[in-house]
């Protein structure tokens, strides 16, 4: 029996998937904006942005310039940056805002509009047909000044299949260059969304995006599902940040998709600056990088019980899917603590250049093992221990 | 056309689904001691243990006790507690282990052992066949003790699949009360869980349990497919705490969960409990909640932007598809910054008891979107702007 060299990879009975071959909308500075402690000064508008083209993102999304006067200027100002990535800017499905959009020098914009029997309730109160209506001129219009446009429904999971598909195929159909699906509220369910995605794929011929809130936690599951059913665009923004808890993590799909498309993911995105581009926002937004943040938290590399440990040092792949160095990152090997086993401390013992056997490194984790017991040790304590167990053989 | 009472509910044609008929194994106190700070005292443990049984969590599982002689004597410290929860303990696939378990007073003992090619070369070193032998002596022993016992292999996701059905197979026949799945190294994806879980559903009579690590940020989205692919019970901790970064965490899983089966979770469960028993953990092992928790971050139920607020004003299921009441917390709607709406501001008018006509709310937002732009605003700054122009029309 032989392990396959990668059984994570898109199945290749998939053939609509876009696993390895998929596109990041970078949102944090749009929906990243929405986020409760969210202030971006211009200058750190552009700083993040720089940081998210040098990291390799596909697209970089703005909040609307009918949001405020300084948006319509910080969203001129990127625009004008010339980086790479596509700058985009994000609008209600109107003309007033559609005219003021195409003015910023952004190289396509994202009209949105509630599908949802609750926003056409609650928000906006209008029916299919006006929304139907609006959509085609807008469209009409953005793609007139030879901008790109996507046209994405919101809250599309709590939206009629019927009228959804509607919509999508009629904006398909005038040449629209992308189509969303938006969870607008978080509480979609990873085969729900295959589900919709695949479905949605047999009605329009343009690409299809997807937007995930976090809420109810399957932001990234979502996300791959989507990419699976052969969606193209995902939807991400630094460390999540967005309205409520936010949407897919765009480390965290780093992770997520470097386990499937290792190749695809490795040449196209520079992964070793992701700390960096997450300590720029956590920063600008003034809270900590959670501690138990897919890649950078400050435990997703190490190991602490026994039994791990021992295979860990023998072959690293036995308990890691990712490779920290993949990420300008390092592994740790948690060994003063009283579930240690006897492997974790004699490779400790060799890198303090010490001599002793098997028999002597088995007593020795006793020993650390009960002082372990009764209170919580650190490598200083047990490098203690364990130069006092030499010196003592000497 | 009306809205479904809830779409989300396990779908009538998902006969295997147990989303409205699971069961959780809260492993704080062993997963979750195997986090990088966790030191947890016999008298933290016992308070820990007593908060997750009146939460209600069905199973609480501890660390083995052949860990340590502390750690034995916790075990028989909490089954003395006589707590609703049933006790389990984790132990290595061996006898050695488990004549230790049986007499520390648990209900079950949960045995686990490493099938993946990567852990029989790197960890254990066993093949197949003592494995198979290994685990019909263990279960038998611990059936003969008239206690519950759990098979689980390790690694489930990089083991070979006719491997993992035939040891299922063999453990059912003789008896076992549950078998285990366990993505050890986080790399499963929500359809290969489900996938997974559906094929063995079809091996075994007994019920299924499925262990996720989060590496990749599918925890969460993996549970959920696992229980409507017919597994019964999830492992979780708080927030998740475990090896690297952890796994399902309980109060993500509420989340997802209540989405799908509101009766069946709040019936069971008590929601409101989960902040305290989160900031109990987190104190303990020394971290933050993170910002982005689901449910209790910080952010969680903050409604930004304008065109949010205006809707949640009117019918907060717009916008949230949790309920901040069914968790003892409460909705915020940040209307301090520049991307605030006059709904948002309306309301905020009212709350300070104050009477201005629309139009009078539109200006004073307009002035209040144009000092955002200069600097980020706090609910005073807002609330004087407007006491201001309230004044100044007398």
């Amino acid at each position: 029996m032989s392990v396959q060299s990668n059984p994570y990879a898109p199945s290749p009975f998939d053939l609509v998937s876009n696993v390895d071959n998929f596109q990041l909308i970078e949102s944090t500075l749009r929906e990243g904006e929405q986020f409760a402690n969210a202030f971006f000064s211009t200058e750190k508008k552009i700083e993040i942005a720089k940081a998210l083209d040098d990291f390799g993102v596909d697209y970089i999304e703005l909040t609307s310039p009918v949001a405020s006067e300084q948006s319509r200027m910080d969203c001129e100002a990127i625009c004008k940056l010339g980086l790479k990535a596509k700058i985009l800017t994000h609008i209600r499905c109107h003309m007033d805002d559609a005219k003021v959009a195409v003015e910023t020098g952004v190289d396509g914009v994202d009209v949105v509009i509630g599908t949802s029997q609750f926003l056409r309730q609650f928000s906006h109160g209008k029916d299919m047909n006006y929304i139907s209506k609006s959509a085609v001129e807008v469209i009409e219009f953005v793609k007139s000044k030879g901008l790109e446009i996507r046209f994405s429904s919101e809250d599309s999971f709590r939206s009629d299949i019927v009228d959804l598909l509607n919509i999508y195929k009629t904006v398909s159909a005038i040449g629209v260059n992308r189509v969303g699906i938006a969870d607008t509220v978080g509480c979609a369910n990873p085969r729900q969304v295959y589900d919709l995605v695949r479905t949605l794929k047999a009605v329009v011929s343009c690409d299809i995006e997807c937007h995930f809130h976090d809420d109810t936690g399957c932001a990234i599951g979502n996300a791959y599902s989507a990419l699976e059913a052969g969606a193209k665009l995902i939807d991400v923004s630094v460390l999540g940040i967005g309205e409520r808890n936010g949407i897919t993590p765009l480390g965290g799909l780093m992770a997520r998709m470097i386990v499937a498309a290792p190749e695809y993911v490795k040449s196209k995105y520079k992964l070793h600056k992701i700390r960096d581009i997450e300590n720029l926002v956590a920063e600008a937004v003034e809270v900590n990088v959670p501690f138990n943040n897919p890649i950078t938290g400050f435990c997703a590399f190490t190991h602490k019980a026994g039994i791990h440990a021992k295979a860990i040092l023998a072959n690293p792949s036995t308990y890691e899917i990712l490779d920290p160095q993949d990420f300008g990152l390092k592994r740790y090997i948690h060994f003063a603590n009283r579930l240690t086993g006897w492997n974790a401390i004699k490779s400790r013992v060799e890198q303090l250049n010490l001599h002793l056997t098997d028999d002597q490194i088995k007593d020795v984790t006793q020993k650390i093992k009960k002082i372990g017991d009764v209170r919580q040790l650190n490598i200083e304590d047990v490098d203690s221990i364990i130069k006092e167990f030499h010196s003592d053989l000497q």
